[in-house]
């Protein structure tokens, strides 16, 4: 198949560009470099230290000669049009968002910037699949998130209602917790209507919360657990408090004696996935097209888990590994969210088409702690940055 | 009161700064200017002919010499800040936004201006407010357009749901029929979160189409029916396909001998109310505020009807006017759209505050039709802008 990886310099979709070229597709690889640009603007880094973007191309083409990529911005309207006349994918996998709720709570400008490139960005890739690509299979990079925490079950997407005697199918009511996952359900939105007025087919991932530091991709091109390692081709991992998620700043603390995080009571309950596992989704989904004119959502998730939960994980996998890791005592919630409440989302699409978890979150943990203490230092030169800095109300 | 008025020059937002001034407010009046610039883009004009920018605040502030205009855009995050910083209102009505769906269906450009504009100028007032003016009153023009057709019943805003025995009280589900009224969705989200995160109070009108060429305000100050006027202070009135909402067009329409053009089957039921009301409306729900913290929804409409009862009623008055006006016989329906389909939104918020109609339909066509005649040469000159050219799907 020839495949569109936006967001392709990415935490998600630079693994996923290898196991696309792995499996022999055709891949163009498409970003506008800028998560590379914010982390550096909240002074933080990748634990991991990343190639320049040259030259972690030039690494995939040593392996791959045929891997296009293109520097550019999903909201230039024109290069997004010339990017599907030029290349009429079969199927573009669509990454190239800013991911970051604390990012978009910074001040206006930020919640701004987050809407205006994914929501911009996504309108012109609808705009141009239907002109230039109009038989290809979006798979969308939406989240959990847009659902909130309603106090019922959380439906794949659509759900059917009876309201005062009368029955409909509609979309489940999206509650979000910041402007960045209120632009993901501005995306959503404005993708069901591309959907329902163009016939354009659409998987909607709504993944959950993403952790680990390797893939089989990764493993296998770069060898990079346990052996010698190809620098150039392993994926970021942030730690900070604006792109680092619970369970990968959890490890990153672990891993430098910093007391974990979890915020206020920990009760925040979330779905959660391994980076290896995303990738074995997103795989299933490409394989595994929706028909023609077909708009699906799949939840994407392993299991649900509370920050507790999951920093008590890190406390004894961490003692295993000879880590003395402890949970800080109460860490002022820089959110306004529920810190206990119900959450129970329906996650059956992926495994009907075959996915099954790798391996246990434990195990998971285990090896990202492994890797992360030969980044120790680098970690620990940006300790300031993972303290909560952005606060949902500035005012408190 | 000192209330700001955002989109000061239009259609709602002129005759709205006469009420608010008549009534003793201190006001500010805001606007861009854009929507003279895009009826110009689309070839048309306001069938009233509009008094240039600085003539017409001049002639506001002769009888209203405290009468505060800024020339500014919502997307610039400073000034806006600046707005709320300068002049702390007690009250922010917002119109500021692009309101035409044919607009943001033109192409990608569109689709993303009208986007950018009202979502990242939303954004931007949201924050001002949380910073500069806490306690005020937002008063947003939302649209009954974001709810789409579903086939239940249509609460204010939220209801109750039972889900697999549970229960809890969500954001009705929303449909949107075009990138507009998506952006307006999106709106309402991001709103409804920062009510909830910094407890902004908000009155979310969801309004229906809106048809007439007069209020009581306009009548008073300008004397504008049936003797001399000062042309001045008129509201703008547009027909064209992209800016002329349903009812308006086809009094326009019915003045030139024009065939009246209900789209497809004419039976796509909305709901409708006059100017008139609609500023009524707006005054009562400046009178009543919600209480500290609160978020409420209004449904503004006066009563439903399809556009094929409305294209009749066009036809019966201007019978009696001594106007031969006919229906066009199928007028292909550009839109994607259900054309007969279950509508039944509650509307009783703002009866419950008091709101009641001023006049039946046919008296408003019937002082529509009437006014227009005078204007019969500007629209006749226009005419090309008035039969659909925007498809929703424009490869069909």
């Amino acid at each position: 198949m020839r495949i569109i990886v936006l967001g392709a310099d990415g935490y998600l979709g630079f693994p996923l560009v290898l196991r696309f070229l792995a499996y022999g597709h055709e891949v163009v690889g498409v970003d506008n470099l800028s998560r590379r640009r914010m982390v550096r603007e909240v002074d933080s880094w990748s634990a991991v230290p990343l190639a320049d973007p040259f030259e972690r191309i030039t690494a995939v083409r040593e392996e791959f000669p045929e891997y296009v990529f293109r520097f550019m911005d999903l909201t230039n309207t024109e290069e997004v049009n010339y990017l599907f006349y030029k290349h009429k994918p079969d199927a573009v996998v669509h990454l190239g968002e800013i991911p970051s709720a604390p990012y978009s709570m910074i001040d206006s400008e930020h919640a701004v910037r987050t809407y205006m490139n994914n929501v911009g960005g996504t309108l012109n890739v609808l705009h141009a699949m239907r002109d230039f690509a109009p038989d290809c299979h979006m798979i969308k990079l939406g989240t959990m998130g847009e659902y909130g925490t309603p106090n019922i079950d959380i439906p794949e997407g659509k759900f059917e209602i009876e309201y005062r005697g009368r029955k409909d199918v509609l979309p489940f009511p999206k509650q979000p917790g910041s402007f960045y996952h209120a632009s993901k359900v501005a995306d959503t939105i404005n993708i069901q209507f591309a959907n329902r007025i163009w016939g354009l087919r659409v998987t909607d991932i709504h993944q959950g919360v993403v952790y680990g530091i390797t893939t089989e991709d990764m493993e296998r091109v770069c060898d990079c657990v346990g052996k010698d390692v190809d620098d150039r081709l392993v994926t970021r991992f942030d730690f900070d408090e604006t792109f680092g998620t619970a369970l990968n700043r959890f490890t990153a603390q672990a891993v430098i004696g910093h007391k974990l995080t979890p915020y206020g009571k920990g009760g925040q309950t979330r779905g959660y996935i391994a980076l290896r596992d995303s990738m074995h989704c997103l795989a299933i989904t490409l394989e595994n097209p929706p028909e023609e004119g077909e708009y699906r959502t799949f939840n994407q998730l392993d299991e649900t888990y509370s920050v507790m939960e999951l920093a008590k994980k890190v406390v004894d996998v961490g003692s295993s590994l000879g880590l003395d890791v402890e949970i800080w005592d109460h860490v002022e919630n820089p959110r306004e969210e529920a810190e206990e409440h119900y959450y129970n989302p329906d996650h059956e699409n992926l495994r009907k088409l075959g996915f099954k978890p790798t391996m246990p979150i434990e195990n998971e943990i285990e090896v990202t702690l492994e890797r992360l203490m030969r980044y120790k230092k680098r970690i620990e030169e940006k300790r300031s940055s993972i303290m909560p800095r952005t606060k949902w109300d500035p005012r408190k």
